[in-house]
Parts: structure tokens; C-alpha cells; sequence
């Protein structure tokens, strides 16, 4: 199947604010969900909204989140989820309050959520939970067992109705501003690693795979 | 008044799973608010959950957000808000699929949304939130004139249902897997400010101020 470049722009994935900031384009919208480590899933519980971070993955245009068998994720079947995946890239100091921003990246996903119950469809999204974290370690360490399996609920959500939006690095001013003896300028961040830290049973010759070093997100 | 040292538990603010791991500590849970940079909001919008990332600024058991005045934080007046607040600590690579995991520290906030319309609390929740990027940056720069306050909605949301969700770096493992050939061990992970690009329109003389030298949150 031909995949369209774009995903479908709706209302409710319409920012009501600065939407010429919004994209809908598929590699970039896939771009942000692959570099960040974790989203904000939002659900409806007692007519009221929480939000939940986790680790996510996504296969295609399908996005997939886990929790334990026994909790809030297992009862999500097919109720509306609204899940954000948000990159901070820094911060602009402008030379007034108003222009302080900061450039960031952020998917808003709108749909429902699927439990899913196929044992091999549940055993590729685990894998590809484990592949987020770090490329090539679903390979590298231990499957599941059955019993495993069972204790871990796979929810999925389509990327059907999806925004991205972002904004750059750029110092916006009032007229006249510019003057003010203040110093404005860009702080960039990122989240970095740190050297890893091996357990202190690793078997002898064990060494640290190729993957993780100089581990980093995007 | 005297403070209590915990915030209530109440049914909703008792996670589902792994309660062990969650803290109603007032100051470990304002610690966690401080540090991290954005929150995520959850809110209800044609009964389906929505999630935006946005900066956020604590004073007492207050948390202010703000967005624009035509946008749409300044509808939720008396909504139901969950709002989220999430910092990834690193990673753990356990040798099962099964125990990989994040180390993190998480605020879930349950509550209502408040319209601020208080000038001088509308003045200083904005202030606030320039003194969360980088505190003391209020009092270096352009305070909002009328219409730019006008311009902002700002919505509080009382801390009074809050938990606080961390795991720490452990490694777990199944009995028995320790002897498996794999790595395993733990990646830090921490947001981390890159060297400060300024303006090129600065003004002769304008320095770096020493609220900015080594940026860090936390």
C-alpha cells in the first residue's frame, strides 16, 4: 500500500494556535516519535483526565505502549487516548517576558486504544519497545517466556489523526527591544548520557555491545 | 498555616501497579516539579482526552501554566486537569526483555483548572514561570507591559491530589539469568544545557549573567 506523505489534517489536529508552526508530514512526525525515549499517554478515567508517561515504539504507523497486565493499561480497549511525545531542544531568552519561548518538537496523537491480544503481534511490539531503548538489543538478550508474556499488556494506537508541531531557535523581539541592555540569546539542550555503568555480576568477557556506545536519542 | 509534610492519597492518586514506589512527600514532590522544565496537561475536549507539553511554574502548592489568551488553556476554566511531570533518570538493560526499564521520577497531578484573572496573581504567576527557566531572569528583563499581560492566559491548578512515581537504577533480573552472556547495566540519562549562543544583536557591554553560567536543571 502507498503510503501518503502527509497524514490527514482534522480539526481537532489544527493547533489553534500558531498553526503554522503544525506539520502533518509522515517522516517528520516519525522522526520526533523515534528520537524521544518516553510519551504522555492521556485516558479518561472517572470523567476525568490523567496523564501517564511511558516508553513507547512504533512499527509503521502503528505506535505502541505497555504496561502490566494487571494495570490501567490492560482496561483502555478501545477508549479514546490522547498521546503527546514532546522534544525540548532548548530555550530562547528573549529580552522581554513575553518572548521567552522555548524550541521544542511535539507529536499530539488523537485516537483509540487497542489491547492487543495476537501473541506474535504482542511479542514484535515487545521487541520493538526493547529496539526504542537501544537499536539491536531485543537480539542481545533474553525473549520472553510465555508466562512473560501474559504479565505485560500491549495497547496500540494508529497514527491516523497526527500534528506535529515545533518551534525553532530564533529570538522574536518587540520593536525596540533589541535596545534594552539585556542580554537574550539560546541555551541548547539535550538529553545526554553519561558513561554506562556495568553491572557488577556481568560474566567474564562480557563486554559492552557496539550499540550502546556513545549512546544518544536522535 | 502549617503545612502537612504529605499530600492526601486518595484512591485515584494510588497508582495501580508498584504502589510501593510512589511518595505523597510534599517536598520530594515539589523538588521534582522545580527540576523539570515542562509539564504535559491533560484536559477533555469532545470526550476525548487531549495532552500538550507547556512550562510550568510552581509557588507553594500552586502550579501556574500559561498559554495564550486565544488559545486553549484560557477555555478550561473549572475543567478537570491531569497534568503530568516526568523526568527520565537513564535507562536500565537488564539480560530479559522483561526487566529493562527507565529509571524516573514522575508527579501526576489531579485536579481543576483556574482561570487566573487577578492582575497582580496573573503578574506575578508569569514572572514565576521566567524565574522556572532561570530563576532571577524575571528581574532582568522586560516585565509585560498591560496589553502583553492580556495577551496570556494563565491557569492555576491546586496541588492537593498529588503523587510522586520513582524508580531508582536497580538492575533486576529473573533467578537464574545473572549467568547469561549478555551486558547489562545502566545508562544515565539527564537533560543537559550546551554552551549559550547569544544574540547577535547584544548590546556592547551586555555579559553573560551569572544565572546562566553552567546551566543545569536539578
Amino acid at each position: 500500500m502507498t503510503q501518503a506523505a502527509e497524514y490527514i489534517q482534522t480539526d481537532r489536529s489544527t493547533p489553534t494556535r500558531y498553526a503554522s508552526r503544525a506539520s502533518y508530514d509522515r517522516d517528520a512526525v516519525h522522526a520526533v516519535i523515534d528520537e524521544a525515549l518516553v510519551c504522555h499517554v492521556g485516558f479518561i478515567r472517572d470523567g476525568a483526565p490523567v496523564v501517564l508517561p511511558t516508553v513507547h515504539a512504533r512499527d509503521g504507523d502503528t505506535l505502541y505502549i505497555h504496561g502490566s497486565s494487571g494495570g490501567r493499561f490492560s482496561l483502555l480497549d478501545g477508549e479514546p487516548l490522547g498521546v503527546t511525545i514532546t522534544l525540548i531542544d532548548g530555550l530562547v531568552l528573549a529580552r522581554s517576558w513575553l518572548h521567552h519561548s522555548a524550541p521544542y518538537r511535539s507529536v499530539v496523537i488523537h485516537g483509540a486504544a487497542r489491547v492487543v491480544r495476537d501473541v506474535s503481534e504482542r511479542r514484535a511490539a515487545m521487541g520493538a519497545l526493547i529496539d526504542h531503548v537501544a537499536p539491536g538489543r531485543s537480539a542481545d538478550t533474553r525473549p520472553p517466556t510465555a508466562k512473560e508474556l501474559a504479565m505485560t499488556a500491549i495497547v496500540a494506537i494508529e497514527l491516523s489523526e497526527v500534528s506535529l508541531k515545533s518551534r525553532g531557535a530564533q529570538i522574536a523581539e518587540e520593536p525596540g527591544d533589541e535596545e534594552l541592555p539585556y542580554w537574550a540569546g539560546v541555551i541548547p539542550l539535550k538529553l545526554t548520557a553519561g558513561a554506562p555503568v556495568p553491572d557488577e555480576q556481568l560474566k567474564p568477557g562480557v563486554g559492552m555491545p557496539d550499540y550502546l556506545i556513545d549512546y544518544s536519542r536522535g
